[in-house]
Formats: structure tokens, C-alpha cells, sequence
């Protein structure tokens, strides 16, 4: 997958599906729950941003890292499905943010990953949400997201 | 929702659902699991306690602010389905801690969150748990805890 | 449960099921999928590994200690089921390791652990997975695991 793909007369640009870090996969399907790893803002395999947000990174740098993230991870999904119209929802995204121990603005950066999940899925499709800020993250980076999606039935 | 509700004749307490701090919904349901986005100790929209345990907060306080939360996703719940007694048990708690890097009486304080709601559940519904410590948390606040419930069969 | 157990003709040796270091269950089943609280590093019940990956902890150790936490979830998944024949698979394997800020070989220290479960469950049934960083775990513990199964239907 990867390349421009539409869902609701929307127009998405995915990246190509990232490969795993290790000894993993980028998606389980158990019924119509499709579980998606750790997503992190990768492009073309390589970190597109390092960081600690508050330190060296501010909240916008951090905004760019999630949806780059988010992105990575719905071109995840559409490689298991074949099409994002495979899609329903989004039931469930986890955003965790490399932050100093000071930072109390997780919602806003979170929220860049809810609004092109909401452009996405629709208004009427919102999604469950948790943020937090963890100590470290791999190679650096300053966001990790984890997604789980609700599949349509065949 | 909100005000006294009952379930297994014990009466409770819970406080109005609390509304999103961002661009989520609280509750999400797929088949019978109810995803609840993560909540925070907050009373009326605002923090009802800050700080990092460890350092300003002790662990009572935490405790406190474990259930404060632990309210406000029972009230979320019960806002989605109308009633505590749709719901038939508590699958996943998850807790996070804003602490210090020594602080390690994790599980004293994710326990006042358990027994309120095995309280609730009952002993014969318990539920499984994870809990660890986080750098930083939404507004300041010193925990987050997420729910996922199994909702009766209609 | 205990003991060494067979599955895809490889004997594995597990340990006795964790009890719970608080208010909580090992396991919940909802249809297929089994949950499991949050595995440590415990030995007959006492921490087996202490410290701060990346400071006292080197990389290995780390991945010496995912080891002993996913044996101990597998073992609680098995006393759940009565064999480890039941499980399908695993869906979900997160990782929480307590590291400095600075670390960000994560995941070379979580593949000890998805080896050990690709060695189990096969290849041909891979897991999804996240790790980050944590602040602080129970007991001092470096590493804490969560693991969702898929069960096999009967």
C-alpha cells in the first residue's frame, strides 16, 4: 500500500507500510478487531524526527511527529485490508509522548492524531483516547502511537 | 449519568461524566468490550490534585486520586449504557503513575482503584491489571487509569 | 501450572503461575481473546532482577529479565487454559522498560522476548508490539509485559 488512497471523497497520501523494528508483525486481526504495533514517526524506515518534547522539541515539532506516526499507521491497516473503506473506526488510540517530567500539554499534541483520525473516519466515528509521557522511546524518537481498529464486516 | 446509582445493592456515588479534553470520545463499544478513553482525577473539567508521587504527592493522596478516576470512567461507562448493571465486569485496568524514577509501591496504590471496583463487581468478577510509572501526565495530574469492561448480553 | 510443558513439539519450561501483588486476576477471557495482568520479573514471588536500564541494567540483562516476565505470562495464560495447546497465538505484546531518558535500544531488548514467543507459537503466527520507556515499575523491577492471546476456538 502506500500512495494516495480516498475514503469519503477524501484524498489520504500514506506513506508505504513501515517495516517492523525486530521480531514482530504490524497487524493482528482476532474477529473485526484489527490490533496494529507501536507506530512510530518513521520515514522510509529512518527516525523523520528526534527528541524530547519540552527539551529539545516544543508542542508543534511534537504535533508533526504524531501525525506522521498516525499516518504510518493507517498505511499499516491498509496493507492488512487491502482498502481503507475495510475500515469502520478507530475504537482505540494510545499516544505516548517522550516529554520532560514538566510538560502538561498532552491533549494538545495528542490532537493532531484525533483531527486526521476525525478527517479520516468521520465525525460520527470518534475514537477512545489515552496520553501519557513516557521516559524514553526507540531510537529517540519523541512519539509512539498505538491504534486499534474496528473492522467493517464482509 | 452521574448522581447515586446501585448495583448489587450498594450505592454509588458518581460524579457527571467528564467531557473529553480533546478531539475523542469517552466510550467506544465493539461487540461486547467498552473501550473508555483514559481518565484523569478531574472534578467539574478541572484537576482535583497535581503533583509527582514520590516527591509533592505521598501515596495516600494517590490512592485517592486512583479513585477519583476510577469514578469518573464508571460514570463514562454508565453514560454509554444507561446503567451499571449492562455491565458485567471490569476486563483490563490499567494504571499510570506520574512518579519519581525510585518510587516502587506501585501496586498499594493501583489497589485502592482494584477494591473499589471488585466494591462494585464484585469478588467473583476481578479484573486483570497493569500498572507502571509515567514522566509526565495531562494538566499536571499524578495518574491516568484506562477501563475496558465486558457489557452483559442483552 | 508449572513445569515443563510441550507445544509445536518444543519443551518449554515455566514457571508456577505469579500470584497477583495486589486486588486483581491473573487472567480474563472474553470470547477468544484471553488478557493478562501485567507480567514482572518474579521469581517464587520475589523480584529476580532490580534496576535502571541503562544506568545499573545493561541491554542484556534487560532482555534476560522480558525473558523471565513473558515465561511468567505464559505460564498464568496456561493455567487459565490448562495447556498451552489452547492458545492460538499472541495478539498484543507490550513492553515497559524503566531506562534513562537517554536509552533507545528498546527494541533490541523486547525481541528477547518476541523470539521466545515466536519459538512457541511459530512464525507463521506473529505478534503486534509496542515498547517505550518508563519512569518507574513496581518493586524497582526493570520490565513489565502485557500479552493478549487469542485462544483457539473449541
Amino acid at each position: 500500500m502506500g500512495g494516495v488512497v480516498t475514503r469519503r471523497g477524501l484524498a489520504i497520501a500514506l506513506p508505504p507500510p513501515p517495516r517492523p523494528l525486530g521480531a514482530y508483525t504490524p497487524t493482528v486481526q482476532v474477529g473485526p478487531l484489527l490490533f496494529v504495533s507501536g507506530m512510530l514517526p518513521l520515514r522510509a524506515g529512518k527516525p523523520a524526527i528526534v527528541g524530547t518534547i519540552g527539551k529539545s522539541l516544543d508542542a508543534e515539532a511534537a504535533r508533526d511527529a504524531v501525525r506522521l506516526a498516525v499516518l504510518n499507521g493507517l498505511s499499516a491497516a491498509s496493507a492488512h485490508t487491502g482498502t481503507l473503506d475495510a475500515i469502520r473506526r478507530v475504537v482505540r488510540f494510545a499516544v505516548s509522548l517522550r516529554s520532560t517530567p514538566e510538560f502538561t500539554n498532552h491533549a494538545s499534541v495528542a490532537d493532531s492524531g484525533s483531527e486526521l483520525l476525525t478527517a479520516v473516519f468521520g465525525p460520527e466515528m470518534p475514537h477512545t483516547r489515552l496520553v501519557y509521557g513516557v521516559r524514553s522511546l526507540p531510537g529517540g524518537m519523541p512519539v509512539e502511537v498505538e491504534l486499534i481498529f474496528e473492522l467493517e464486516e464482509k
